[in-house]
């Protein structure tokens, strides 16, 4: 199997400052294509470091990537390290520079030496164009030791990684002609790990070459198939077949593919089924609206919504009556109810969809624990609300909050009952 | 200094699947208590694999920490990898093999070969209590080389840091008679790091033994000093000093200290001020909301808001005159100064925030390229906006408007005019 290394350069990730979820993001990505990682390292701000990992790294891989240490500053010293262990030098980039230029100019920013220094790679490297950032992607062909350095700014490091490096490494995929192992990642929802895995039944009867692993998160969970073979097309016919076999079982629960989750499905869904959505929000205090627009597009669907954080915000926007407020709560299935029924009809919108709760880590009582949320739903047929009982997390509390909504809104167009207005 | 290396085992950490935040977290406690975090190395479950990461890892440590492969199951290779590695065997830890036993029959659960397997300890090595599960930690010292094993379970692992590993490594620490490196992390926010950078000045000036790191995200940038010292005292009077040489000059972008981040101190600043706050907000679509309340006690200061995504909403919910929005854009001074000033005065709070731009990828003009956003505010005594031309990506376009209404708001609060209705 194709194998590859990835390094990541930088002090804050060193200690402990930044989680490194770059290395996570580029793993995945090109496990998905059939790449075997066997190593990631990371080491300090720092030549002789860095040049001694990319000779331990070189001598297990075929490849190696690394993130970090390209910004414009005196800490950054990725790009001095590997000119030097390539015995090679430092020289302006003029497309890259232009690029810089023509970047800072459209903002209105002055282009200090700092900033062009970021157009200098090493001699015998190919600048990889970054259209989110300033620094380049750096890519070297040399002896046989291929490497490719990435910035570590996860927006620009991520643009990269789609837009650039894995045209790259699709290409030596190709030319190697070692076993490879493709994956595909079917996205689920609103069952348990448990529970799918008794659905598709035990690893022994999986056929040969057929590996399978179940990845849970607060969003659902996703099945990832994987398969061993001498090429794409066979590996691929072994997914097809296997995904084939299991299908009716997990049917219900598939959401989507590859990196697609809820939101994406359900912007797909919300758009074609032609429907609009308006939101009113206590504990997550917009975030579901802010997943609801995310997503490019999402105007055709989205018009607005509330944010009645207080009491009074309830019944002063959302005309909740103060009555119901005192002799339920505003975490309560009344009140739940009203805001999505009175969002929708305020913003004349086919669905409305409310979240109240008490996110943690205070404000719990005997009846209403930390984590206790009730999401309400409308639409021309049906106002309905469901309850749930998270754990004490606030920030976790939230998102799923905010997924179960959407897996609400979904289930309802699914129905297929023409719930437009 | 005292150099430690940080081996992560794990098939699933290799491929992205799990993100890794046990090497965040076990590097952050050593960082503070003064260790110096030299490499950080992930290999799978595989015995070669590990083998050659010590191996590489004790040429650059004092002291090597692992996580991960400490399982019952058959994939997990580390106590074995590590017994060979010191030409040594697996023996039963009886006060292990008695804890294990207490565990499970205290869940009511049957002992099986399997779980009597996790009281398998490499016979010169010392066995660490684990009180919250059944995998001990394993401490071997041989040969001047010392390391400690823990398991992956972050639950586990972190128990028995807190509780083993510190007391352990701060003995070591205080065994050993080399420099240690302490840190101050200063949290800037408005300016670029670029900018920073220049104004702080080029490394060849700092004093001799202070380190700089500059640590740029979309919420600001964080400036790390770092002393190398013999002691803490030195290093903390040097930090000191340093902080001092630079302060007149950054003082006007730092908004706080170690892990604080804008949100935070806003949050402070407000509920000391004891003001309210309301929001309006068009393209973050409840993002700004979500992030004034994902801090406990928001209620304190957040009122409510209004996500206005359709220009309809503006008008319906937020009254933004029809033909202002046709003369100038939803995109505009005149809408966001409304937006802010109508949003304050529709839910009576002190501020009034607005955001209204053109997130991207799509749905730029010439005039209003994406990226462009105005950010509305409003007190009693003063409505206001500011335009920003951010850059092309979605997501941290409407991350980066975020920042930069808190940012307004806290530069409102702290010009000191009693704003308080």
């Amino acid at each position: 199997m194709y194998k590859i290394s990835i390094i990541t350069i930088g002090d804050e990730i060193l200690n402990g400052q930044i989680i490194n979820t770059n290395v996570a993001f580029i793993s995945e990505l090109l496990t998905e294509i059939g790449v075997n990682i066997v190593y990631h390292g990371t080491v300090g701000d720092n030549i002789r470091d860095i040049q001694r990992e990319l000779n331990f790294a070189f001598q297990y891989s075929d490849f190696v990537i690394t993130t970090g240490g390209l910004g414009p500053t005196d800490d950054d010293k990725t790009k001095r390290a590997v000119a030097e262990y390539f015995n090679d030098e430092l020289k302006t980039s003029e497309p890259t520079l232009k690029h810089i230029i023509n970047m800072l100019s459209e903002k209105g920013r002055e282009i200090s030496n700092v900033h062009k220094e970021q157009a200098n790679i090493p001699s015998k490297s190919l600048a990889l164009h970054n259209n989110v950032g300033t620094a380049p992607g750096i890519f070297i062909r040399e002896n046989n030791q291929k490497i490719i350095l990435l910035p570590g700014v996860p927006s620009e490091m991520t643009y990269l990684m789609y837009n650039e490096v894995l045209p790259i490494i699709q290409q030596e995929l190709q030319k190697s002609l070692e076993e490879i192992i493709k994956f595909k990642t079917i996205i689920t929802a609103g069952i348990y790990e448990s529970k799918l895995a008794e659905l598709i039944g035990a690893e022994s009867n999986y056929p040969n070459g057929i590996l399978l692993a179940y990845l849970p998160s607060s969003k659902g969970v996703r099945l990832r198939i994987g398969a061993k073979a001498k090429d794409f097309d066979t590996a691929n016919k072994m997914i097809e077949d296997f995904e084939n076999s299991i299908n009716k079982k997990i049917s219900p629960y598939v959401i989507g593919y590859g990196k697609e989750d809820i939101i994406t499905y359900l912007a797909k869904l919300l758009r074609e089924s032609k429907l609009t959505i308006s939101v009113a929000e206590s504990c997550t205090g917009g975030l579901l609206g802010a997943t609801l627009t995310q997503i490019d597009g999402s105007s055709a669907y989205f018009v607005g919504g509330f944010q009645t954080y207080s009491n009074k915000s309830k019944e002063d926007l959302l005309n909740v009556p103060i009555n119901i407020l005192e002799a339920y709560g505003a975490v309560s299935a009344q009140t739940a109810e009203i805001m999505a029924f009175n969002t929708r009809n305020l913003l004349h919108t086919d669905i409305g969809i409310s979240i109240t709760g008490i996110a943690g880590p205070n404000g719990g009582t005997t009846d209403k624990p930390i984590g206790t949320v009730y999401i309400g739903y409308s639409d021309k047929y049906e106002t309905s609300s469901k309850k749930f009982i998270f754990g004490n997390d606030r920030i976790l509390n939230r998102e799923r909050a905010v997924t179960e909504a959407l897996l609400i809104i979904r289930d309802r167009i699914l129905a297929n009952e023409d719930i437009s207005n």
